[in-house]
This record gives C-alpha cells, structure tokens and sequence, in this order.
C-alpha cells in the first residue's frame, strides 16, 4: 500500500490538519488514486467525487471540523468527504446492502450534518444552522458546499433570498463543474458560463487598472461616484453581480484544483462577515481521462476496467429507454408533443429523444415545481406535455400537481419512473410515496403497467387521452427485447380494466406493477400447498375496476393487497374504503413498506428484508389457511 | 347608477377598447368605485385589487384579450378584471356559495385561463403557453402579471431561470406594491426597493449625462467600453440587473396608476422580442384612504362601514390567534424557540408575537420549501423550530417535509392551520389533503386537537417533545374566551390515546379535530331514534391507539369514520389497515369528501352540499340500522 504513504495516516481530518499544507496536493492525489481503485471494483457516484477532491480537502484542512458545520449539497460528491472522516476502509462496501451510504448519512459519521439525496437544500440547511449558532451564542464557522445545478432549485433560490435579507455569517461554497448529471440548463448556467469565460474575466481586468488611473481626469461630480463604480467594475469584471443583488457577498471565481490556493483563501474568508458566496472551478471526472472526456457517462458507473474505462454493457434494456424509444415513435408522427424532464435527461432515456427531436424536448434544469406547471402551460396553444420525472422527485411538485393540473383537470401526463423500490441510492431516493397521493388528487387518472408491453403501450395511450390528467408508474427495471414490441395497438389497453391473470378459490391476491411478478410465483408456490390463488392485476388504479374487485374478492375466502409502496402512502387504503364492505370480513392484509426509512441495497435484499418475497408472502398466507 | 355613466356600457374588453385613450382614467375612477361600493357591502379581497385598477384597464386595453393569453398571479387581484369580463354583475357574489370566485376560475369565463390561488405560478405558466404558442405557429401575445411576492417564491425563479434561457416572446408584468399580504421580505424585495427608492433612481440620473460628455477625455482604451459601461450604467440607475442577469429585458419601475402612460407602454412592448419584465409599481388599496393607510387590515375585508372604514369586530378568538398567543407564552419562557412563517405573519397570528420576539420570528416570504428546511437547520445549534403554516401551502414543502424532517427524524414541530373545509377562499385552499401525507411520512407524530384548550395543550406539548417531528392541524375557527385557559399543564395531553367521549352499543363514530363536534350532535340525533352511540375523538392520529380503536369496535354492532378531508388522502385508510381484519366486518363507510374540486361557500354550505351535516350523517347510519 505504498502508493498511499500519507493517505494511510489519515483517519479524521485532525490527522489531515498535522500534516503541513506542502503536502496536500500529495494527499489529494493519493485521494483521487484511493477512489479510482475503489470504484473501478465497485461502482458508485464517480466524476463528480473526482472532481470535488482539492475542495474537500481544503475545507477539513482549513475549518475545524466538526465544531465548524459543515454541509453538502447534493450529496454524491461526499466519497472524499467519508475517505477523509473515518470511512476510507469502507468506501468498498458504499452503496450495498449494510455497507456505507452514497450520500451523507448522519447515522455514519458525526461529521454528515444531513442525509441528503435531493438537491438545493443545504442553503436553508445553512442558515438555519448559522442563525441558530447565533440565537445560541455558539462561536463557530457554518458552510456548505453546493453543485452549480443545485443552486438553481426553487428552494436554493428562496434560501438565497433569505438568507441576502437576514445576512448571518456564513459561507456557501458553489461547486461549479459547468455541469449537472445532465448538461445545465438555464440563466444562471448561462450566467456563471459567462463569468468564468476568460474573454470576459481577463480581457477586462487591466482596462480596470487604466480606467482608475485615469480617473481623477474625470471630475469633481465623478469622484462621490468612486465607491460605487469600484463596486460596478468588481461585478463586472470579477463578476457575480446577481448573487451580489440577492445580498451575498462575491468571490470569484478560483481554480478548485489548487489545494493550496483554496486552503488559502478558505482562510481568509473564516475572517468575513455577512453571507458569502465562493466560486470554485472544478472539472467532473478531474485526474481520470476517460471521465473527463465523458463526465456524464462516469456520472455513476458499475465496475470498470481501469485502464481501459470500459464498462459492462447490458444486453437488456431498460424501462427507461423503452418510454424514451416510444416517445420517438410518437413524437416522429405528431410533432406537437413536448417532453419535459427537471434534469433527468440520460436517466429518463431520454438521450436519443433530444438528439432526434430537440425542439420537442424541455430540460427545465432541477426545477420540479416548474417542470409541471411549464408542461400545464403548454396545453394552452394546444401542444400535449409529457411529464418525465422520478417517483423520488415528484414529490417536490405535490403543489402543482394538485393546484396546476388536477383541480383543473388539466391533461397533463405523467411518466413517473423509479417508482418503488430503488435499490442502491436507497432511503432518500425511494419511490415509495407516489400511488398515495396520486390517488387523492382529483381527476387524476393513474394506470400501473405490469410488463414492458404494458408500458409501451401505456405511452401510446397517454398520448390520445386529453380528458384529464394520467399517469403512470413503473421501476427501475429492465427488460429482454423480445419481450414486447414499438409497433402500435390502441386495443392493448382497455380503460378502467382490472386482469384476472390466474382463477382460485381460496385467496384473491390484488397486485399491480412490478409486484404482479411477485403474485404469479406465490401463486405456484401455494399451487404446491394445495392453496389455489386467484390473481388480479390491477392495472387501472383511477379508475378502479370496483365491480370486478368485488365481484372477485366475493368468491374467494380470503384477500390480501401487495403493494409495493409505504403502506400509507399507497393503493390499499384506496381499495379498502371503496370495497363492498361486506368483502372486508375476507381482508388478511396489506404486505406493503412500514412507515420506516427503507435503507440502500439490491431490490432482492430490500425486498427480503421488508417480508416482500414471494416465498415469505407465501409462508404468511400459508399460515393463515392452517389456523 | 349615472355614476357609472362608462362602466354601465362596458361589458367585456370590447367595450372597453372602443372608447378614447382619454376616457380610461373616467373608467378606473368608476371602477374603484364600484369595488368600494360592492365590497363594502359585501367583503372580499379589497386593497391589492384597488392597486390593480389601472394596470387592469391598460393590459384589457393595449392587448387583444382573450385572443392575447393573459395570466394572473396570484388571483385575488382580479377583481377589476372581473368587473371588466362579462362579471361586473356578479361582483356582489363573490367568495360567496354559487357565487363567483375570489380568483380566476376557468369555468367562469374565457378571459381566466387558470384557476390561481397559490402564488407563483404564472410565470411557468406564461412560458408554456408562449413555447407552445411558438410550437404550432400562433401569432398572438402571451403575458404574465405577478405580485412582487410571487416573483419571489421558488417556482417563479426556476421559471425566471428557465426562461432567460429558452426566450421565448412574452411579457411579465411585475405588479410591484412593495407588500405582500405580510410586509415583504427577502433580498430580492430589498433589491426592488432599491431600483424604486429615488435616492438611486434619481440622484444619479443626470451624472450619467454628465460622465458620458466626459468620457472623451478617459482615453482611447476606454472607448471599446461604451457599450458595456451603457448597460451598466443602465442597471445601476435604470436597474433591473438581476433580471437581466436571469436574461430577461428590464424595463421600469413605471407608475401604475397612470394608465394613459401604460397603455403607451404596453403598445410599444408588443413589438419587442424575447423574454420582457415590466416593473411596475402601485399602492395597495389606492384611492381609499383607510386602506391605503393600512393595506395589511384592508388585504380582505368582512362588509365595513364606506366612509368610517369600520369593519364588525369578532368578540371570538380565532384558533389562529390562540396559537399565536400560546407562542407568545412559550417563547416569554424560552428564547432559544424559533416560529417561522411562509408569509403569513397576519393569518397564523403572529402579528403580536411578531412585535414582542422579532429575533425569535422568522418570516420567509412565500418559500414553503425553504420554511421547512430553514426549520430543520435550526435545530443543528438547539433552537426548537415551529413551523407555523396553512394546509394549503404545506403541499408545496412536502418533498423537504419527507427528505429534510421525516426521513432523519428531526423535531420541528409543524403548526397546520386552515386544514379541513376553508370557506370563502375556496377550491385551491381547501386543507383537505394534509392528514393523508402526514401519515405517510415515516416518524411523524400527529396530534388532531378537537377543541381550543387541545389547541393550547397541544403547542405546550409540542415544546416539551423531542423525539421525533410532530404536526398538529386545524380548521379555520374561532373560540369563546371563556372555553379554554392558557395555563400550563403537561398532563392534559397524554401520548397516543384516544378519548371515549360517549359510550354507546350501536355503533362506533371514530372522529377526529373539528368533526368531534359533528359526532356530538350526531350522538343526541340518533338518542332520539333509540340508536347508541359510541364516539372516539381519536386525538393522536401517529401513534394510533390501535388496541383502543379494536377493543371499542369489537363492542358495537358497526363503525363509521368521520374525516374532514380527501376521502383518498385522509385518515380513514390509515386506520382501516391497521384494524384488527375481524373488525372490519362491521365497517359501514367512512364520510369524508370525494375526489372531486370542492368550491367555495360557508363552512356549512359546503357540509350540506357533501353530506356531512349532522342530520345527514345520522339519517344515513338510521337508514343501516333499518336494514
């Protein structure tokens, strides 16, 4: 282990603190070689952690962490943060099942403030820990780090407001590496482009120093003007005007690759007052070619080959890319379809789509809230919106789902994807929550696809509904391409329509989605035990095939609801209250999540741990035919 | 009615564009008096609609409506608009049950294209529809007016961020009162500020002048410059950088009550490309001098008395107040307590606490989101946060509820006023949806206080709970003085029990909050018709007395759930799934409100329309006993 000779030594970032500061760029290269060697072996968050490596290190060098609070915003880039906090040994287990976590996670370290997966939250983060430090008399420093689309959020921006109006001490360090997961999108991309671009940064800046020496030639009337046009020239030239608008202080911008440099001014500014704002360039995929050249293809990677960069393919496809390769079917005949993705355009599939059709695509950066009321808008000229988004993210526009869209019956269509179980990014991103309150939102029409065919053709449908708002829900998943076809059937899909998949006498199980699998091999598990099982797949959640359910769930001795979704925040409580009450004599239960915090892991360890197995369901229902 | 010798013949904006330019200050004069007239006998929102008067007139006037898309953010500034949409008529309905709405309503007229109450929609709104507008050849205008608190919530600045970038053609109309319903707040109001205060605007107007005829002299190597330094000079004293910067064009501040002035402008801004923000600036309650001496007490009115400006005093209390008061008392006790509010010092009433702990009140502005998570900063020093909010808006901060509170179990403690049926205020208030995500979120705690003493206990027992989050909700309401005392007692309130109010053999009537009261009534109806009655006031929703709830139901012949909201995000489905099944045979049905738009009206009106009136309810549990 001699390529890591002051790495080794370092535990906490006290131990980083005794080393002189000579030495750092030593220890960020050994950092940066730690998690290639990691994560060519087991994958995580990769370019954004290569990239954040100088940074981190100038932060636990220069402040005194954890007295000094420290927080991350989005939390993806923390894999040197844990090698420097007494996680170095774990970085191999990040994200699987019992091992350490992709993001901060309090339960971790005492030096993770909060467990963030969701991005633009750690300004408000930020000021409520630096005016609580000050209602409290407390005497250290507050900041947080924030990636350059994060900023962008609604609630970033409403935290900046706030924060230029209370003016605590504090620092929001802005990460920029000119890139989000997908490429940035709007103004203030535009606009922190245009302040690192050397035209305008440099080409400017000895004119400053001229125009100053020029200026007593000026006039008596020009000099009470002095002050304010050193300001105006700073904001010119050493920009940052907005953030200066919204009251924070500017500094900026500063290579976020010289250690030294960053520890230096780091230092400087523990000394200032007021809320600053520090500017710092970083590359995504920084010390590793194969990233750099390609950062969103290394965003995440599974393991790869180290030297070549080459990655395992997969031969299926995914959920994904099936909506993605249907809307380009669509959008190929009908050119007045606009899909719209908060930044989410590699994850959503989408790829492809923007290349064919960009005028037919909106990335509306990480902006959930006006992701959805943007797509409400576009129907006014009669263009028909496609909603991609995550199940995770979705509930940031609860609000607009429900203000914009459904109370006005808005034809707005939803394709909300990673629902469920997620797996390895696990408890902040969980789509556990959106078959709950997409059923209590009027008017809204929600179809859960079981198979791929079932998805494809879903998409298609949505295309041709305008009488209301529709959505539709399904995992990350992938499929065998054999296993459905692109080619178009309007008749695959009946409107309102539950499946009877498999007739029994015995137990009605009431399924939908991913989890109809789960139903058709308890169904062959019981057939052993003599326990004949009757299978719904439900398919229509709004509407629901109520006549079918009942007229089902009358001739079986029993039923049972899977639903793969917070137990109170998913289909069975909706079900319940609109069966034939005689029927709930025949309830066993609802196998869904408990309302805990659903950890990280593969789908199968998850779904073991939680009793979601269909062995384990089996063994329940087993059970209560012998009592 | 010859003083209304103009408004009398104008019926729609037709009427209005064929009378001269020089009439329009006649027809505003009419107009506000007619608002004065109208709502002094009939209350509604009051000062920001008589602010809007000219700027209506001018945008009906300069613009082709409805043809030109014209949008409303937020809605209760519409009144005049109203008036000049084949509504003048209707004006005295308004708020009321079959009446008009405070807002724009779609189903009302043509000239309201979205049904508005939340703020900060319209500028994602404008976008669509312009972009659409763009994607299927349309030649007509699209325009955008918002309040200058709107423009500062999250949704609006992802939109400004958005927009910048794409540009399409559109007009945003910043209706800048300085006010918001509170006293406005954040960095961005001060920026606006500073661009109106006339020290700036003014003092240096003719200093720019003066250094242009100077600018010879500089030098050579300035001249390059000229450009640039116009623009800056144009920010500086003509600002509105930050939206350029955000890459809209500024235009402004103009004054808002000339409307000759601004149909000119209007015209002109027609023919002008790309992304627009017209800043202009008005008087909340203009032309009535009590209102505009005290816009925040005119913001909306019960019917006053026209020249006293006297409105009826309530001798109750509201909740709102009481919880206000109770604050009050905690914090006299406790500094390190922190109550935020999203904008709504006056309405969660917590203008007195306001004045008597100013370092303990933090008003966010309308940024739900940032609320919630500023509160769970807060915490990291030890200040215990309360987050006082409506129902209505905490949809907006449900994601930060789940990733920034729930999900890492910290106590901030939400104050939830305005849930259940809200009255005049109508469909896009309704509080109908909280209880249903409340139980979905993993360690929420949720208390239903069904009286104002459990309101008291309720904010005391909040103080003292550390464990995990907690939530309280509420109708809007007032109270007897006499009903409750503000004393401290920590014994009222006992965690996670459910009361037994009436001890009966029929059925079981599970209530909770408000609905209580419904069930008392409920309880000496059916003594009449010799059914007995068993009522539970549920009190603790998360933890759930669940061996209460099946020892009580085991003893009666059937059940019923009374819930005051969305039958599909309400409590009932919670409860269902946690029932003993055995129990459930003898469930009749749960009352509660169908996914439907639930207008506006009085509280009462609204029971009736959905059958939650006592009479009902007992006529319905009659009709299952006959059976």
């Amino acid at each position: 282990m001699h390529r890591y000779d002051l790495l080794r030594d370092i535990n906490d970032p006290s131990d980083l603190r005794k080393l002189p500061i000579e030495k750092l760029p030593q220890v960020c290269h050994e950092i940066r070689d730690y998690i290639i060697d990691t994560l060519s072996n087991v994958g995580g968050h990769f370019a954004s952690n290569l990239g954040a490596v100088e940074l981190t290190v100038a932060i636990h060098y220069a402040f005194n962490t954890p007295e000094d609070r420290l927080i991350w915003d989005v939390g993806h880039q923390t894999y040197p943060h844990k090698i420097l906090t007494n996680r170095k040994t774990k970085l191999n287990t990040v994200r699987k099942f019992g091992g350490i976590s992709g993001f901060p996670k309090r339960e971790e370290s005492e030096y993770d403030l909060y467990n963030t997966g969701h991005a633009g939250t750690s300004i408000s983060q930020l000021l409520g820990e630096a005016v609580s430090r000050d209602m409290t008399g407390g005497k250290y420093h507050c900041l947080a780090v924030i990636g350059d689309a994060s900023i962008a959020c609604g609630m970033a921006l409403e935290a900046l407001n706030h924060g230029g109006h209370i003016k605590p001490d504090c620092l929001v360090i802005l990460n920029d590496n000119f890139m989000s997961i997908s490429k940035n999108i709007g103004s203030i991309s535009t606009y922190l482009n245009n302040i690192i671009s050397s035209h305008i940064y440099n080409k400017y800046k000895r004119y400053y120093y001229t125009f100053l020496k020029w200026f007593p030639l000026i006039g008596p009337a020009m000099f009470s003007l002095s002050r304010r046009l050193e300001r105006l020239f700073k904001v010119f030239w050493i920009p940052g005007g907005l953030f200066e608008d919204l009251g924070f202080r500017y500094i900026g911008p500063v290579d976020g690759h010289n250690v030294i440099e960053l520890v230096q001014l780091l230092t400087k500014l523990k000394n200032e007052e007021g809320p600053l704002l520090f500017h710092v360039l970083t590359q995504k995929g920084k010390g590793y070619s194969h990233a750099e050249n390609d950062p969103i293809k290394y965003h995440g990677v599974t393991p790869f080959h180290k030297e070549s960069g080459t990655m395992n393919k997969d031969e299926k496809i995914s959920f994904s890319q099936i909506v993605g390769d249907t809307l380009i079917r669509i959008v190929d005949q009908n050119k007045k379809i606009a899909v719209i993705t908060p930044a989410m355009i590699e994850g959503s599939g989408l790829k492809e789509f923007s290349e064919k059709f960009p005028d037919n695509l909106f990335d509306v950066g990480i902006a959930e809230q006006h992701c959805v009321t943007f797509a409400s808008g576009l129907l006014g000229g009669g263009v028909a919106p496609f909603v991609a988004i995550y199940s995770t993210f979705m509930t940031r526009a609860l609000d607009q789902m429900v203000h914009d869209v459904s109370l006005m019956n808005l034809p707005v269509r939803f394709i909300i994807d990673r629902a469920g179980v997620v797996g390895p990014d696990g408890e902040t991103h969980q789509g556990l929550f959106d078959l709950g309150y997409l059923t209590s939102l009027p008017n809204m029409n929600v179809y859960i696809p079981s198979d791929p065919q079932n998805l494809v053709d879903s998409i298609y449908f949505m295309e041709k509904f305008t009488e209301g708002p529709i959505a539709i829900r399904f995992p990350k998943d992938s499929a065998d391409r054999n296993d459905f076809t692109y080619d178009r059937s309007d008749n695959r899909i009946e409107f309102g329509k539950s499946k009877l998949l498999k007739k029994g006498n015995d137990i009605t199980l009431i399924c939908a989605g991913a989890v109809v699998a789960i139903g058709l091999e308890i169904v062959e598990i019981l057939k052993q035990k003599k326990i004949s099982v009757n299978l719904i797949d439900l398919q229509w959640l709004r509407p629901l095939d109520t006549e079918m359910l009942n007229r089902e769930l009358s001739l079986t001795k029993k039923f049972m609801i899977l639903d793969e979704s917070y137990l109170d925040s998913g289909l069975s409580g909706y079900i319940l209250n609109r069966l034939d009450p005689k029927n709930l004599s025949r309830f066993i239960k609802t196998v869904a999540f408990p309302p805990e915090i659903i950890p990280h892991g593969s789908k199968n360890e998850i779904f073991k741990l939680y009793g979601f197995t269909s062995e384990q369901i089996s063994e329940l229902i087993e059970k209560e035919f012998k009592n």
